[in-house]
Order: structure tokens, then sequence, then C-alpha cells
């Protein structure tokens, strides 16, 4: 028996997110079934985490234990046969290295690293819909970066939770938000980086929700303080949607 | 009557290029209707170029004369009701400026900017299908730097050049060929910019084919200096599809 790990690239908009769930197409179910197709067993996946419906990944990690016979099976074959049988789904194994038994994909995952997209201008993209928040008004990029000051770090995130959240505690540590900003014509196409050991429920686009209200100027960088210490999700910026998100990295030790 | 110059960013696959065509749906027809729709004028544009069937723009530019009575329209609302008028298409404006009578935006082009995008690992994209050529194999970008070097300056560019072009000289200046990579997983996106008063049919992509056969370590760098001195098209690469082709900019006096 062999435990694979692979990464797995998707574009999330026809899947109701990563996870197996009844009577749905989901992420967890297409390469499950793309996977017992080539090898004739009933394999169950292991996903690092759960994206939501709409949300995309570019490094989602997940292991496998898969019996294969006397034949040795090459990380490049492997992907290769997965991705023949996913086609064509807009879902792509990227990666597949062996891994020792102890590996695990979620127990194991150290860091998470979330990426955000936007684009600033005054007219929506002909070439980025489906894959970049419109947002009009012009940002103030300083604005934004001083406000997600307050946001690294050990935090109560409750206003930032979703109010169905399943986790038991809303203390969670953000190490790291990076705003990247490359210029369009009449506008700027923003990046944000988000990273830490774990996320609440659409916690990432909370925190990308409330600093665009920040970017407006509707709020103060510091109004972001008072939301995280208000504990409080009314207080919190809107749920920025799904289709700008992507699962950038997991990282192992 | 106002001359207003707009800038055009379009998703070309499902257009028959930019130019008005008979019975088949391009860019110029779907801006000229959409204009018309408006302002309830017969009104024709006049694109710095033509693209392809399947390219697309972040950058094409046009001109058009507008007769708008008494009241005066600024350059915002100008965008926003063209783009009414084009949604859901993937075309949108994304600038405009009243510009003098004199400007030309065919005649006053002074340089032009592609660019092609190649995406290069091992398994196709999830993400970027339709948007980025898929390279299989690892390619050399000092090779293709290498090779790229020949081509910069003004030469006859026959070998370079669709059997169909109908430019009466073959001789074009390539003022510039950069090549930047950005790592992906498992491989390279890479992003080929060139730059030029003007290009024959297909000659971008010609470049770019030819240029992945010196990165697969098929030919040589020299080999690019032998297929353009062979003033034969036979003696080029072979011509990079048209989705990975993006019109980049529009440069004026």
């Amino acid at each position: 028996m062999t435990r694979w790990k692979i990464i797995i690239e998707y574009h999330g908009a026809r899947y109701s997110g990563f996870q197996r769930q009844p009577d749905v197409p989901t992420i967890q179910v297409a390469v499950e079934e793309a996977i017992q197709k080539f090898c004739q067993q009933d394999i169950k996946i292991i996903g690092a985490g759960r994206t939501d419906a709409g949300v995309h990944a570019r490094g989602q990690a997940a292991h496998f234990d898969l019996e294969y016979g006397e034949r040795t099976l090459s990380a490049f074959e492997l992907c290769k046969a997965i991705n023949a049988h996913l086609r064509p789904q807009p879902i792509t194994v990227v990666h597949a290295q062996e891994v020792p038994e102890e590996f695990h994909a979620r127990f194991g995952a150290k860091t998470k690293t979330y990426q955000y997209r936007v684009a600033n201008r005054p007219y929506k993209m002909a070439l980025e819909e489906g894959f970049s928040w419109w947002r009009k008004k012009p940002l103030n990029i300083d604005a934004m970066r001083a406000g997600a000051k307050y946001l690294i770090g050990e935090h109560d995130f409750t206003s930032f939770r979703d109010s169905e959240c399943q986790a038991t505690s809303p203390i969670r540590s953000v190490d790291e938000i990076m705003i990247a900003v490359t210029p369009i014509i009449n506008g700027n196409d923003i990046l944000f980086t988000v990273r830490g050991m774990s996320f609440l429920h659409h916690q990432v686009r909370n925190i990308v929700g409330t600093l665009t209200l920040v970017g407006e100027e509707k709020w103060k960088p510091e109004d972001v303080k008072t939301a995280l210490e208000a504990k409080d999700r009314t207080k919190g910026g809107p749920t920025a949607p799904a289709y700008g998100l992507y699962l950038h990295d997991i990282a192992y030790e």
C-alpha cells in the first residue's frame, strides 16, 4: 500500500465546494471518481480543508492510500491517469508524491495560504469575470494595509466568522496579510495574500470584505480593530464573493 | 462633433476577430451596435489594428466621431453607456478620452505591444484554460531568450508571416521581446511581451511557436537566425494558438 499526497487545482464555479455532500457535484467526489476509474478501487481522499462553493484552488492538498499490486507507479503516471479521467472538468492534479504512512493532509497541515483577487476600476472586467471581484470605487491601498495590521496575530475572530461556522473556538492566528497591486488600465489588479494555521468559515472572505470598506474610506483603518474587539459578526464587514478566492498553498513540516 | 478615442478589452473566444465581416460576430460589430443603441446614430469605429479570431485584447484602441447635441458627455458616462449595451458580452470599454480631430487610431499608432501566455508544466491548467497555451515539455528560458535576440531589429519576416498575409512588404521592425517567468506548482507561467511598430499576419504567434521549439531544445537559438534568413514560411516554426495572445497596448505620440 502506498500513501500518496496530491496537489489539486480547480475552478470552483460549478462545484458545491471541496467536500463530498449528497446529490451535489463536489471536487472531492470528482477526484475520487477519477481515481476509482483508473484503479478500480473504492478510494476515499482526505483533503487538507474544505473550500466553499465557488471557491477556486491552486494548491489544495489531499492524501489517499492505493494498492497497486506488483507494479510501481510513478507520480507522473498517477497524475496523468487521474487527470485523464477528470477531463473535461476544470480540475487538475498538478503534483503527486509518495509520503510516509503517518502523513495526514488535514492534521499535518501547518500553514494555509489563501489569495483573494480584486479588480479595482470603474468598468467591469472582460477577461477576469469569475476570477476576480469587481470593486468600482478606487481602493486606498495604504489604508487597507493599515487596517490589515490589526488582524495580524492571535485574536478572537468572531466578528469575521460566518454565523454557521462549526469551529469550537473563534480564536485563530493570522500570520500575514499582504496586499499586492498591479496597475491595469484605469485601475488596479489587487491581490490579497492571507496566511495562517487555519481559518474560520468565511474568515478570509470577511477579512477582504471588511478591508474593502477601509479601502473605500467608509471605514477608518482603526475601525477594523473596533470590529475585531466587538466579537460580534454584525460589526464586521461584508463577505466578499467566493469566485475571487483561491486556496493557494498548504504547507507541511 | 467630438472625436473619441476608446480602449477596449475583450475575450476573443467567441468572435471572428476584431474587424467587421459579413454574417459573423466580431468585436467591431459588437462595439458599434452598443454605441448605436445608446446614441441612435450609425457610428463606425476605426480600430488600431485587426486581431484574429480567438485573440484577446487588454488594450485595443479605436476612434469614432459622435454628435451629441448640446449636452456634454463625460468619458465616464460614455464608457458606462457603451458597456451597458455590451452586456453580457466579454467586451468592455475600459477608457475613453476626447481627442483632436486629426487623431487616427490606425494611422497614428506608433507602437503595438502584444503578450503571449504559456503554461509550462506536465499537466493541463484547470484555471487558465482558454487564456494560456499549455506546453508540457519544460522550456529552456535562457535558450528562448537567446533565440529571440535574432529577431530584434528590422528584418524580412517572410518566415514568420502567414501565407495569407496581405501586407505589401514583409519587412518589419521588432523593438523588444521580453520573456517573464512566474513559477507555478511543477512548472512556469511564461509571458512573452513583443513590441514593434506593426506586425505581419500571425507574426507574433509564429515567433512564439518558433521560440517554443528552441525552449524544447528541438532547435538551437541560432536556428532562429537560419529560419529568419531563409525568408520561407516553411522554415519557420508552428503558429501558436490564438487563445494565448493578447493585444496589450497601442502607443500614440
